[in-house]
């Protein structure tokens, strides 16, 4: 059975000109793909008539088209209409959703202390449809639609990305686009999340195992330091997904951490809370992207209890207590210093685990012996503590993002370790 | 004169199924149109044959068409097999590349201990090239190419983002790119930053100053919180661009901020160093943000001295010295918190000026009196402070951003307000 062949059409000119990047995209074809369609293309245009009539041709050629923005009250949201001009549909006012939105604009006329009839045309336009399309609902005064193009269903939506997802479970309701997903299997999709092994180490393990088959897409990708492996497997592949994954975890169980998306943030606090402790972080180099990860999860409180930011040498002696003449004798970028770090936040911010991070982010402060991107990391626990030096390559934020990643890592690690030895 | 029209296909399974966000399309984007070309389209495709063809096909018949991904060596990267056949050029072997990749390949299978014999087949795909491709170099083992396909300059690079960056300007300097923007006036690009003033009160200022005009663009956006009005000028619309701006500065001037883009922190920074003033921050619910912001520009550490983030009541006492009564009697969430907060860490860290962050990230913590979104500030400095209470809405992201970038802009305030006292 062939899957059905999906479309999204994005259509903005600060997305096509770069100075935005585009969500919608990404958003739409991962909700496809889980519904059974498969994502062809993402086309992203801006609001010259010929290249969005153009891409819509070519998206009303899918089983499905999903068209994003250029549905405001100007001359230059043009969707609609070039919707209806590829559907070979006329436009129509709708009375009813003329009215929704004169009711709408006539309070937004009264708020901004402007008279409606400088709304009024654009009310007019917005309330102009292709014949027999369906009204999902209005985001401020733009109409959410779906158009039944016969052999192509069309969702138009806002560009707003929280307008587009409010709207977009109500597309899924809609008769034509329910007629394409019903004859469609949501494929099964697995994910194997690494770390500490290369892109090439697991690219050659999934090589090894028998790599892609039937029904099967591997794909390894390399996503925020960690390798994933996802599978996305018909009926045809799932028995092959599963053989796959056992074996990958047989050549490759070292490094494997996780088989769902959870961050690692995610991950540590849970365990963390499972063992009732609680956690800090004290960070230089870092300068606070460790803790603004970890509070990143709702509910991190409850193990969190806090983090300092010493970037100056007087405040790590101030706030962790990390004595001068260890600053003096080994650097502040020093396994020693890291580990007086660690120590220092546990001891201070009262947490039974702690992580600190001392690095060199550069691009300025490097020297021959300390270069740009020498990291150190320390975790210590009631257990027992683990340090790690690192060389990462690339450029400030690079090195700052990768010693982030690797100092949450740690604690999973360390906390793993302490759980394995405790077994 | 017409610009010349470009068209950018991004290849990558990840990618067109939204499993990770393309970072390429937005740069080369961007890149066209500051070097004079028209960015008409962006097209997203994974790796199947006829999506990919159909998508280069079209790309083909603009000016320019860049390419990115599809370049390895195994038979799903079939990028420089589709552009050949699209350009109607037949395949040959590069003999000279095909040694660079042979000697490149062998350091590697010695490296993975592995029999070169397994790279062969994968240094002869990669030195196919079409007839006539110039070669501007390698990244790995995959090398980027410039094709004359007569009408159609198509310059072919990889994928991963710092290679694809590290290549593009070789290609800038081959011949059928040079033809391209030979012809092509680079537009004027200026932009104008607002912060406090609503997105549709910018967009109004525009309209009431005239809005676009004969070769000028004009584009209001909402971007991390701010607004910024993009203007983009050829020839005939300089002299009005320069009118907008004066006509936007004149209506607008009191939310204007910056002329150029760099980012809040960067100019927080700079103002702090001008004045010799140092700086830290002590954060609740943004946990860390603030620091990583201000941290995440290079030679930060000359001005920034550090932070904490005080998650617990107990952190909030023992390192920034918030009275236990205070926090009793007013909740941490409260103006007074904030305030506490702020002199806390002035004191205690030391700095010549300071930052506090407290409020109700969400999804959970909010009551009827504090609800989530609920974010008090605080900035004090030598010559006075300034508190801000906001609801912001959004999710657990959106409100811990916005309250990042708010706390940015309040420093800054309070600074310019100190500046505008003292002149």
């Amino acid at each position: 059975m062939t899957r059905p062949r999906a479309v999204v059409v994005v259509t903005g000119s600060e997305l096509v000109r770069g100075d935005r990047t585009d969500r919608n995209g990404p958003f739409l074809a991962r909700e496809l793909l889980r519904l059974g369609a498969e994502p062809a293309r993402i086309a992203i245009v801006g609001d010259d008539p010929a290249e969005l009539e153009a891409a819509l041709g070519e998206g009303l050629e899918a089983d499905l088209c999903v068209v994003s923005g250029g549905l405001g009250p100007t001359h230059d949201d043009r969707t609609v209409e070039m919707v209806a001009r590829a559907a070979g549909l006329a436009l129509v006012v709708d009375p009813a959703l003329e009215a929704e939105i004169e009711a709408f604009s006539r309070g937004l006329a009264a708020r901004l202390n402007r008279p409606y009839a400088d709304f009024e045309a654009g009310v007019r336009k917005q309330a102009t449809l292709p014949e027999g399309a369906l009204v999902l609902g209005l985001a401020g005064t733009a109409p959410g639609l779906v158009v039944d193009a016969v052999r192509c269903a069309v969702v138009v939506l806002p560009g707003p990305p929280g307008e587009l997802r409010r709207l977009w479970p109500r597309a899924l309701e809609a008769e034509p686009v329910r007629r394409v997903f019903d004859a469609a299997v949501p494929p099964e999709r697995r994910v194997l999340r690494f770390y500490g092994a290369s892109e090439s180490a697991v690219a050659r393990a999934l090589d090894e195992s028998g790599g892609e088959g039937e029904g099967l897409a591997a794909t390894v990708c390399a996503r925020e330091f960690e390798i994933h492996v996802d599978l996305v497997a018909d009926e045809r592949g799932r028995a092959r997904a599963g053989e796959l994954a056992a074996s990958l975890r047989e050549r490759l169980g070292r490094w494997l951490f996780a088989e769902d998306e959870r961050p690692v943030e995610e991950l540590v606090l849970e365990t963390c809370r499972a063992r009732g402790l609680s956690l800090a972080a004290a960070e230089s180099s870092t300068g606070g992207l460790v803790a603004a990860r970890l509070t990143s999860v709702p509910g991190a409180s409850d193990v969190f209890v806090g983090g300092v930011v010493t970037y100056s040498n007087e405040l790590k002696r101030a706030l962790l207590g990390v004595p001068a003449e260890l600053l003096e004798r080994h650097g502040a970028v020093s396994a020693e210093s890291a580990a007086a770090m660690a120590a220092g936040a546990r001891a201070r911010l009262g947490a039974d685990v702690s992580v600190a991070v001392t690095g060199i982010a550069g691009p300025g402060g490097g020297t021959r012996e300390k270069p740009v991107g020498l990291v150190y990391l320390h975790a210590e626990g009631p257990d027992g503590s683990r340090g790690l030096e690192l060389s990462l390559p690339g450029d400030r934020d690079a090195v700052r993002g990768r010693a982030t990643v690797a100092a949450l890592h740690l604690v999973r690690t360390l906390l793993a370790q302490n759980r394995d030895e405790h077994a």
